[in-house]
């Protein structure tokens, strides 16, 4: 009986009633927007993500006349995507500290990815805006940037403005957690509020990390809960390769 | 044979093939997310715009103790909702003029057929977010606004929470304009770059305006364009009306 | 008996006296400051507008090198022009969703009259700087706008640096409304807080509108109300524009 | 021949052609708005500051309770109030260093003669708007806030809000420089350019001083030069005197 | 010859000589400010951050009336503590996302040892500011604010405002990363900017994780790369511990 | 028996047991950090600032291709330089005005004494930030930011980058005040909270003044007391004036 088997024989203690490693129903819809280059909307259960990549002339100043481009992400959460109403982060004047660091991890894990020098003096910005939150955004972002990104160079490829695809790995994201005292796959809102403790993995497809953000919430985590954390997440991301797939019609 | 009539022999000069009196094919689709009081993704052909009304105790500090409700409204533009990328507004630090413009608008047309008494000492916040932009989307937020709305005070009346339904009359938008001489009911994007002459109205269902807004964008419009213009809001308005009451069953 | 006869046979209902085809007393001062191109300050009864035209070489980036030039207005209200002290905005940090859709206003009215080819490459900006504020501020920026307009591009004429005055046309605006129940000319604050509806009204010479912004504040409008508002602002305009004609000393 | 005569018997080297110890024509105009508890228009030659003091119940958070009120300033220029526009500051979003270290001294300057304690919790703020400037506006302005705080503070008396007048003593503000190698008094805009030295006195009714801000321009200033600007300072401070007075009516 | 040894016999390929799992000289001086009740300057190497812990009576809004305590972070670097001056945040009028980032981090670090109960309604604010840098300074900032903060809780329960330690245990953290292929621990600035991985690690006491961020920066890393970083940070936290308990005298 | 002396004679009122006329301890430590050009620690007592002149191509755009250099400052305190923790203004999303007016005293106080052609077009930045705050703090940063300047200067001198020393002449500060109706020199910040008049004067090598800010904090101050404190001060600059040679090595 392996690892997951042994965990999956104990009586669920997930709210949702899911099995410690099954993720949420997860969908990848492509193409839901006219202008952009690419677009999708990715669902984590509840958690509604619209991706979009816009490909744009020229880069930011730092790399002017280096013959390469950059790929960067913005990310915003819908007022009411939210149980309770937050407040609109244009209206506050500035974008809270959480905002800015879910956005440069995803530009991050987009930029590991992505053969910058092939996408020449161009810049595709993937924002991330959350219709609905139920846990896990930031990793449902991730996943689908993936997707739009692919989109945007395959316009481009077509398009003829680049002859070489510079996407050179596939990448996703997901939750980990120990919730009730067992390690769980894709946390919802609910098990995220409780949790002991929350960690995001992005994972290529050859299988390496680009990306590790754990975090103790109540408590700290030893060694071999978060090996059981990484488990869960290497086998988490093999399923997402597969919907990004297939949503791609590969 | 009636000035519409008249209007529609003409071989149609309007880029989509529409009639000078034709809407665009137009949906509510109510109950889109899951925790706003009351939500729907209203589509004027191309531009659609989710809008949800939040229910909050508590009124801003100017009606505090003075036994009455608000009504607020909030607007914003996803980035790539556009042709091309627009600077997300929570980036820039601040929301631009014209943000400003239209949810001021929108809130004000809201509070007009809305008995704040009735209410009680909470707020409504209706924020309407465009996902996709072609022309229009201050009407097609106002249109949405009020089912959002009624959706949000049905929610308080089943709650028991308010006794009188604080909606005092049915409210709709609808953008009218003078596009290649002639005038032509709500403008899409290709219309309204190149409109003689742009105007918005808010009407109510008992058939007053609450608001108008009209703009000679290349020339100044004379008093017989103006009530062509005015007409053909009124016709569209009645529209307009029956589809908010299918939207919300009745 | 005309349907102005026959308003102002009705014992007026106005607290200042006034008829309710009657503007107040209105003056424009041209020359008021030394440096700007051209200037004047504007009264419209208590309403007191200080308006300043400023030439500056180059366009804005939107425009650079499209052989055209700009016309931009601003707005602001010293802190203690209103009965009781309103908050500066530069100490705020922002200019109020007010302020930016007044200036607006301005700036598109101004540019309704203006040639910008014959502007060449640059670009005027009107200051409106409210001393005095008693209702109808922004119908006084926007009369007294363009004044200093017409002087300032009377400057580059008779210094040469154009050859053909860019002004197409005049243009005044006034506001209008239903106080008590009777539809007046150029509203007082007094009234302008009581009224019903409010509209102003942006004309040019030639008779046309170039702007109606037209809200119910307690109610809804009919569209007989709304044809006796747009009557009184026509009437009043062709007082404006006499007394535009006048300061300028034609 | 006393050290003035002796420097007025030179040939002036004053731009405008007066002695080295002659201030410009100065008016003090009162009560030029309708609704500030005090105001007036103050004119050092070309320069004009419109100050308005305003009468406000309560204190900032760090003096509740204290039994005591608070006098506070603001400053702004109008854009246009200079040779070339400068940019406004409400639609920079700040205000700047010149600005606020100005309010800041406007503010200490009449707090330094007013018995906050006389003044009961309420908050008097005077506003200095410059209408036009020529040198010397923050001078002028300090000449002038006096004079609305004086004012305002009569006011309340004659309200009987406050039983006991809280201006201790009259204060008054000058600039002196170093102009063409010869201490000169009140510069205006074309000297204070070129001046080798600048400096502000601000000087009460019983000859002392309460703020000295002096600055070398392009070179250090001797200690004998420092005390024929003081002398001129002390003179000039007896003729604003008896300006303030007359406009008071006293 | 365990894991360490065999990596300590490679020629070391580190350019300060450094052997892989050997730190940088550490020292943490502690009680440099006269004012904060804890302070300490911790030095890796020449990265110096100054941290101190204020104490000051009340929380956050969110915590009001909930019976417990708060600590919180702030961060900033000098402006020429980096090889070339970076902009000052204040002047820039925000702080950067790395930079709330990273006092995220430090605050979520430190709460994570703190019984909030035990610490009653006051807050603890831990700031640290980078006198000079020369990588490796949110670890270095961590593992010095977990000293000031147990002086301030030595201050409060000296000075009986307390009664029991709200310590629950120690707290260190520590950058590890691949460098030219090898795994190395505490990498210094010329390190980071080579780093194929960079990873951080904050380590308790007992020896659990509180925090991990690991980030691919030119390819992802593996799960054995990933364990060796772990082992490292592991080794060099202990050591850290005896430092910081040699640091208050323990 | 001199001034001084009798004044030395009194049983000295100063809470440090200074003599009126006596310098705290002062030191300042030069080379305190790796990168800067030039950088000191600088000692007035208890008060402490670190200062740093860093050396930046380019020359801001008012100065563009006008052959010349800049020098300028910026200023800072840390939150917890004071007795109790004063807000980041880097959280805060601005400079106080009081910050802005320190740095750019400190600017001018620099380019005072510095032949910005010599300097070539390249800016120096002086960063001032407070490590600890017991009164005194500009005044400390002018003295020890001409330190820095000069190192930066030399370093340009070694470094064959210009040819000749730009710094024309030496300048320190010293702030002097009116305690217990005495006036004294160097005020602490027990001084400095209770003076009754507070002044800071900056004075060349030549003996000149370049910036003198004098303010009456409770009451005005007469000519005579003025001239003490300016007696004082002088007296200070020339024991200034050694220290600053000395910390340079000359």
């Amino acid at each position: 009986m392996s690892q997951f088997e042994a965990l999956n024989a104990l009586k669920t203690i997930r709210p949702s009633g899911r099995k410690p490693d099954q993720l949420r129903s997860i969908t990848i819809e492509t193409g839901v927007t006219r202008y952009a280059e690419g677009s999708c909307m990715v669902s984590f259960g509840h958690t509604k993500v619209l991706v979009t990549a816009s490909v744009e002339q020229g880069v930011p100043p730092f790399l002017k006349g280096k013959g390469q481009g950059w790929v960067t992400a913005e990310y915003g959460m819908l007022p009411r995507s939210t149980h309770t109403r937050s407040r609109r982060e244009a209206a506050a004047g500035k974008q809270s500290g959480r905002t800015q660091e879910i956005q440069r991890l995803i530009g991050r894990s987009m930029r590991a990815v992505v053969d910058l020098k092939a996408l020449g003096e161009r810049q595709i910005t993937i924002d991330c805006d959350v219709i609905q939150a139920d846990g896990g955004t930031r990793t449902a972002a991730i996943t689908g940037a993936w997707v739009a990104l692919s989109m945007a160079c395959n316009y481009l490829l077509i398009e003829k403005v680049i002859s070489k695809n510079p996407i050179l790995d596939q990448i996703a994201a997901i939750s980990c957690g120990i919730f009730a005292g067992t390690p769980v796959l894709d946390l919802d809102y609910e098990e995220d509020s409780n949790a002991e403790t929350d960690a995001n993995f992005v994972i290529t497809g050859s299988g390496d990390a680009v990306e590790i953000q754990a975090t103790g919430e109540k408590r700290g985590f030893s060694r071999d809960e978060f090996n059981a954390l990484f488990d869960l997440a290497h086998a988490g991301a093999i399923e997402l390769f597969a919907l990004q797939n297939k949503a791609l019609g590969k």
